[in-house]
């Protein structure tokens, strides 16, 4: 618990001297997520927010969509020799009643949710579970100016990344840019994961008011994420791929990459963009 | 086929300028792999080097060691309506004889690999796993200067960086600092795998004599696949994990982290670095 980070001896060459000291290194643990007392998925992540993280993770799953469908999150006892916990297990149990997905094989080994065999059917996997439209009413509308400003402030809100490098952050920004949450993991769709989570467990989902913004590339798993959230606006700090901008497309789904200052690019949505005259 | 990059539509905004243009995107789209017919495991990757991907794959997975265990590696029919191949699915046959692991369901939702449920869990199945102890005779002993020149040669053998910014690249050097092969990819994870998958084509493991550099950050994940190919030396641009560091500790894996110009960081077995006297 709380091992966010962790110190290892490190040699540092810097322009030819050489020093040893100690460093400080973002942590990553495995975690396994039960349903219902079943293994449904291991994921390398950063500890803490350890059931933000399952909840969020079975939102994006289709699972969960709801608080009131969310029973309990526990801690199991862990497969150390001597049984003590290493808290890398959790167990989340669904309220009664609340439909338990059919866990096949084959439906498990979609390491990265609900993909097909094709973009298509990948596409059409997020279209049949997803929980909520996109449907942001009020309409957001936000400036290119707002967006701007957002990476800075997720930077500076990034309590871990200075001291180690290695984390990947995801942030909620409200339409008018104030910072509503912030998560940092090892991987980025676990951070993604942890905002989420939280969400449902504030019983806030869907979340149509809101922009979600990562420190890194927009990859068809991120932008899935969003829309099982219903978050009607995406935007990274780099590029997205081609299956997550046909799934923005598909969706409703403001994709905008590479936002970077003044700069930034808009693949899809750009109904949410307050475009002005251009040149 | 060949659909490593795609184009969309996408409006760009440079400074309140405004344009619509063609963007070109990186590819994504889901791998199904299959083992002797059976599904194994599905992952996004950019399309390219499909049996290479799916060879490395399972060279990671302790599977494969040898080209003489691989029998044959095909595309099968995909899943769409009309029964035409998606080129998203591919069948590796191993040859008779070669044993075949027991692929259970608590196996398969080990979405990463070999990690169990503590970090030393996945040490463990990582070093039980492991066909190749690393074992670099000749030892394999290199200057920080000629490390700090690998990332530049990196990045002017991308082909596709330039042009889409969404590409994770590896790429294997040899101990003289010489790029002997670079794949790219959209997962990180994709490239290491395309890497060694193609190695194990060549029948060359362990790559004993070989450097893996990586363009992002060194994950649990990356040095468990340096690990499985008997690779000596991983180095990665940014940060690496603390597990990461750990499993090269444990096995004798030389571990560099933020490899920018003449400054790194070295985590584990410096004995391969040429270190002279500190300041």
């Amino acid at each position: 618990m709380g091992r966010v980070t962790e110190r290892r001896r490190v040699i540092r060459i810097r322009d030819g001297a050489i020093t040893t000291r100690p460093d400080t290194l973002v942590a990553e643990e495995p975690l396994e997520i039960r349903l219902n007392g079943k293994p449904l998925a291991i994921t390398m992540r950063t500890p803490g927010d350890d059931f933000a993280l399952a909840a969020g993770f079975l939102v994006s799953e289709g699972v969960l969509g709801a608080a009131s469908e969310l029973q309990s999150i526990v801690y199991c006892a862990g497969a150390t020799a001597d049984g003590s916990n290493t808290y890398n297990v959790v167990d989340v149990r669904l309220t009664p009643g609340t439909p338990v997905p059919d866990i096949t094989l084959e439906r498990n080994v979609y390491t990265s949710s609900s993909c097909g065999l094709c973009g298509k059917a990948s596409l059409d996997a997020v279209r049949t579970t997803a929980r909520y439209p996109i449907d942001d009413t009020p309409p957001v509308r936000v400036e290119p100016a707002l967006l701007a400003a957002l990476p800075d402030r997720l930077r500076a809100a990034q309590r871990v990344f200075d001291r180690t490098g290695g984390l990947h952050a995801a942030a909620l920004f409200s339409p008018e840019g104030e910072l509503l949450d912030i998560r940092e993991d090892v991987g980025r769709h676990n951070a993604v994961d942890k905002l989420v989570g939280r969400a449902l467990q504030n019983d806030s989902l869907p979340l149509s008011q809101c922009i979600l913004l990562v420190s890194g590339r927009a990859s068809f798993e991120l932008a899935q994420k969003a829309v099982m959230a219903g978050i009607p606006v995406l935007a990274a700090v780099s590029a997205p791929s081609s299956l997550a901008v046909d799934l923005a497309a598909e969706t409703g789904l403001t994709l905008v990459g590479f936002l970077r200052g003044p700069n930034m690019n808009v693949y899809a949505g750009d109904e949410r963009i307050a475009l002005r005259t251009g040149v």
